[in-house]
């Protein structure tokens, strides 16, 4: 059987961060399901076609990296795609806390799913979208905390 | 004199988290008063009403349960129904960081009121009732955070 | 050359916790200049006019600390002032996590940038600007947290 | 029934963070008994003879505070003197993870047992036996931070 | 090839909390090697033959399981027992800061070598091998902390 | 009058982390002291004679680097050297409780010293003397965390 994972996030935008987690989940995982978690009815910064698209060419050459958006509880999401592994990057420990409850409570509504977690790499671990957005909106340069052109 | 307790929250919605602490500080107060901080201007999830008529239900038992809500400073509050402690539930150092700060200004404002703390069970301790409410959203079951049916 | 620290901040209001980082700057710069990040289209609790005025009677003996606005970048603006520092406190571990990000994505923005913290004095760790806005709307007493008298 | 808090510690030395944490506790419960855990074969830098003639005498007025020393563990001394309560200072999130994990080991060995928790106020939270220890080996003066003279 | 994880420790003694990492570990690799760094010139209190042996019962019918121990550089021996994951449990933020730095620094000795975590289940968050020791040592009762009989 | 900042630790080894904090803090005092806490009755690892010699070769083309050896109070040593700021690189949140009590300690036994903070560079805040301690100890290579050959 396939060892499938979902990586789940609102990417917005994806970030080298995210990119190095996706990579070293390859290591781990027969395929690393990026899921872009998306409320139609909730504005985002950067739109989600576009980023799906630079997403899409940034791992064109890479078959086990499948991306998609979805619109549920992220542990029902996981059933559809076959995950039984979410995979997510921890950066500190604000993160820990977050992630630690998350990933209790997505093991209670779903008991096959195992949240598996990699450090992000410390020349990545300062960046958050949230940051990146602010700095894009006054104009600054991001283009080293992203891995595609951003528009 | 009777030592009563205030604790309070928005408990959108009341979860077994919060029970576990009442019931807790029943062994060390005569009184548990569970205090809702109410703003008739802002949205609840779960409807105040709504919520206290099962909290009184849960607790119709135990005449050392207090419930009411609120809309002024929590120190006033207290004051009114002559608490002389507020009684909190940690769970992990993101709420250590808050409630520190929030007692010691609950502090300064009322140089009578001590604020208590207990450790969260560990079975509760993941509980928010942000993630209750995110995950009742999409339709999730939540039976087991909450200690009564939800609508 | 002249050490000048940005001190950037929203000082929603301006607080003695602030004021006890100014005041301790100022043995580390030759002067500290108070930038108070305001976007035009976001509300804030204290109008800004209002806020600096105060701020420039309390500072009006000391020719090294300035005040001003600005919206854009920190790392821009302290360019255009010609600081060469930004100066911070630090009052807790999840002021740490936020500053920490913060720091790093200034220095590459600006190789120039040096970020500087103190930590909090103890008497004021407990104070932010929120909630002080918190307490001030339901017409608590702040004067003590406050370097002078609010409207 | 008599409601009995344990104080545990080793109180090498007690310090005025110690002291606030009893006088709080005070307030809380019938009687707060301070209880020295000391191992005869471990090395104490200030001899606990010493330690508990100083204790006794500063808290002489008050008949409500009681001074021991044990050597077992804590829930099982907990039960010898009637304590339903263990009471604990917190000071930061270093504290919080240690306590965190110690509170939930004595419940499971003493289900009657409650650990109940204060914040030391902000001006001893900096304050530590250990620090005390390292300040007074270097003939440094620490009479700020102990509620009386040491030798 | 197979996935093979080096779970490293000193296991003085082996919990629950291990044995719930070590089987979940299952899930995500093809073999789970459990390495006991050992020191002959450090004493363990729980003495490492009769560890071994206790652990080897509890997974004696699980092939994937293996035991052993070491005494060089974790990153080493991972390399001679062809482990390219090191598994790790993550109890809270204490753990999280120090397992950050030695992630970090075994990927610099082992450029292969990728850290992997799982949360620990809450029922065994609080538990440690060093509190069971000392609970042990004042003849308290472990059983419920520890999947076996202790000596 | 010159701005003297004394860089307290051990140093066994001095790190690129450490480094890094001096030549970070020469952009903002006129001199760095490194002063090395060391006590005569206490082992190091490394011996202190050859580590002095190897950090004055570092900084030998920098007369603003001072480097010397002390055995007293560090607020003690920094008046004799004439030194009113310790300068001091924070990695992580278990650093920062440190630090912060610390820094209080040392400013209730000497008003006129400020401790300022710098933050550790990302590249450098995995490491620290004990770990390096560590791999060097199993014959695994350190080169690329020490600014100079070890012996």
């Amino acid at each position: 059987m396939k060892k499938i994972a979902i990586f789940p996030g609102s990417f917005d935008p994806f970030t080298k961060g995210h990119e190095d987690i996706v990579n070293r989940g390859l290591k781990l995982f027969d395929e690393v399901h990026i899921a872009i978690g998306h409320n139609t009815n909730k504005n985002r910064y950067f739109p989600v076609e576009g980023m799906i698209e630079k997403m899409e060419k940034l791992f064109e050459a890479n078959p086990n990296v499948k991306i998609s958006t979805y619109q549920e509880l992220t542990s029902n999401y996981a059933k559809k795609i076959n995950a039984h592994y979410i995979l997510r990057g921890l950066r500190n420990t604000t993160d820990f806390e977050y992630e630690n409850s998350i990933s209790q409570v997505n093991r209670h509504l779903n008991k096959d799913l195992e949240t598996v977690f990699l450090f992000t790499s410390p020349e990545y671990a300062a960046i958050s979208s949230s940051i990146i957005r602010e700095v894009h909106k006054y104009d600054g340069n991001v283009s080293e905390f992203v891995p595609f052109e951003l528009d």
